[in-house]
């Protein structure tokens, strides 16, 4: 939400694109986390928030995007999302690639490390915007209308 | 064994904590493991060795522990530790993490590849304490009292 | 190919060993590879592909091998290969590993990225060698005659 | 240059800043390293060349920037960049630092490894723009206007 | 002072060792560093300040010193550490070095940085302890009792 | 010593470049330093000592070597020898750089630290071959027939 935010003061608008990921099991299906998104981000007038189906670079173009914001943690992000603006480059001389430095307090932020405290019963007040607590919360309970793992091969 | 140890002359009393992992399909199940630490572990009378069930900050407050010791292996740990550490301040600000660095000798153990190494056919004398070795070496036949992978999902 | 043909100026007989990897399910089997390798390769003299089944540091002294030759990219590869290369130093002495440091305009390549691009419709021209780029995209159209994934548990 | 460029596309103004270093001992005056760079960016008309004095995120806001733009290579910079841009937003929340990754075909690009390479009489036509070469090599012959050495404490 | 805080609840007593540096020119004196550290600590009851003269390793067995903390940033900090860390093994292996991890809210902190801020006319507020925010100014402002200079060859 | 045994072990002849550092005062004369190194690879037949005047690239043309070898500490080192390679091959494609990684047990070894344990009273006994170790000693106390910082700028 940080980078969001403050990619929505540099740029005239802002697309955040929800990514299907073959490779994971999300808990929550690409639908869910686009509303969730959509809710968070209806403070900031100039973000939109959609679901990328195939290549971001062909994403982007289709959407007329000239530049990609990607947010950066400390050194365990670093070099995979240098390779991956290297092939975008590659792929799209034209679309550029600018990275923001995460904040220090978000910086042992990931998802799976706050999923698993919420798996054991630890507390995620303040890692996580409010209703997404209360979304995982329910969601690692059993209970919700519907189960993201479901839907992955 | 070598961080116990160290542990071990740092601290009144040290608890051995081996977790469950969802993530990874171990060898050997948690009892298992807990078995052969409390066997290797012997040696000292300040050690003991539990299984750690849920959330380590809740585990540390509910034994009394002041201080979670880790040990580094040059980078790959690192990043990986940290946001562990941080974390874990965020949930316990009361609980400390305290990191050893591993022996240089010991750089290049990973169970992974210690793993693979016995796996091919390769000699794993010295890499694991004796008794670890036969059992490695048990379990990798086929043969044994029990399956880890059996009882992950 | 970069990393082969170098070492091939450098030693007087070259092995590409294709591995089995138990942990991954690769999108060509191993016959596959070696069938691409070889023809990759035919244009250097002294390069010949092989099939490694087992321990590489057993492999390299049942073939007489000497040195094992690895690239490295970046950080990425550093600590994985580190290890790798004392667990081998461990396990045979006499068998020294070197690296070579890939060019910087192959530094963003890594299989999975370029699997990745070609699964949602990027193009892979100059990415891979001619011949991989035509095998690659008819195995992701789900045609040829045989399926990688079907032979890894 | 590169960095420059692709800023000049991103942003409707972008201003170079040349920054004295008192704890080098620069080859060049900030005078003469500005003069260059007002002649390599002429090509750019919305490239402004200019001496920073004093503090960057003083000058930013004196100027009305919003941004500032870092070029990244690989891990070298990444740490000191890292520490930089965390401070400065502690200074000034409002001032956004992006980073743009610098291409692969320049990533061993360092100054003072250029420096090295003329000093010893290596040739370094393709590593800086023409004009700099020139100039380069005029002043490590001993020759030229004024030497920046002389001016530095 | 939050490491030395830590520290301070880890251990029975703790001794902030003031070391020499003779690759530096530090701003303040050994001795104006030991007093702001002795005024800064001396809210902890169990901590002293001591200047370090000599080799680290017998200095602390001359104090009957068991164990060693160090703070590490990041990754910054990490290989110099690790390095140090292994030398005074070497020298000594009854030694132990146990590392903190610096708070995110700190990880941009380096006294060459703030010291930059300093003489640059930035705002250090909350950066350094109120005294020694003072005293640096003072210093800067090239007024003092002593310059820290003057006492390096 | 252990990257030169090992480099003599794999190539047909090599040579042991000294080189001059002007950015460095070293504590040994570039004389002396061959004089040293000359008589610990005495051992190796096929190993000769020189002085290194000028450009590495021109040096290595001049006397046919085609191969430069590096020795790689764990991270410390890589991404500048990850530069010179690129810059030595941007200057001589044909040349090529190989690295072999130094062994854990000498992974803690940098010069500026051995110097510094000597400086301070340290025993170095095992850190340098004992030859060196006596000269280290005489020429920290003073003593010796020249010195070696003298000689530079």
């Amino acid at each position: 939400m940080d980078i969001i935010e403050r990619a929505s003061k540099l740029f005239d608008h802002v697309i955040v694109a929800v990514a299907w990921n073959i490779d994971k099991t999300p808990l929550f299906s690409v639908e869910e986390r686009k509303a969730m998104l959509e809710e968070a981000c209806a403070q900031f007038p100039n973000v939109t928030v959609d679901v990328l189906d195939g290549l971001l670079v062909h994403y982007a173009r289709e959407k007329g995007a000239k530049v990609i914001v990607k947010g950066l943690r400390a050194i365990s992000d670093f070099e995979n999302e240098f390779q991956q603006a290297l092939m975008n480059f590659k792929l799209d001389p034209e679309l550029e690639t600018v990275f923001l430095m995460t904040r220090p307090e978000h910086s042992f932020l990931r998802s799976s490390l706050v999923k698993e405290v919420a798996r054991t019963g630890g507390c995620i007040r303040g890692l996580v915007p409010p209703m997404v607590e209360a979304r995982l919360l329910a969601k690692l309970r059993g209970g919700g209308s519907g189960d993201g793992r479901a839907e992955t091969p």
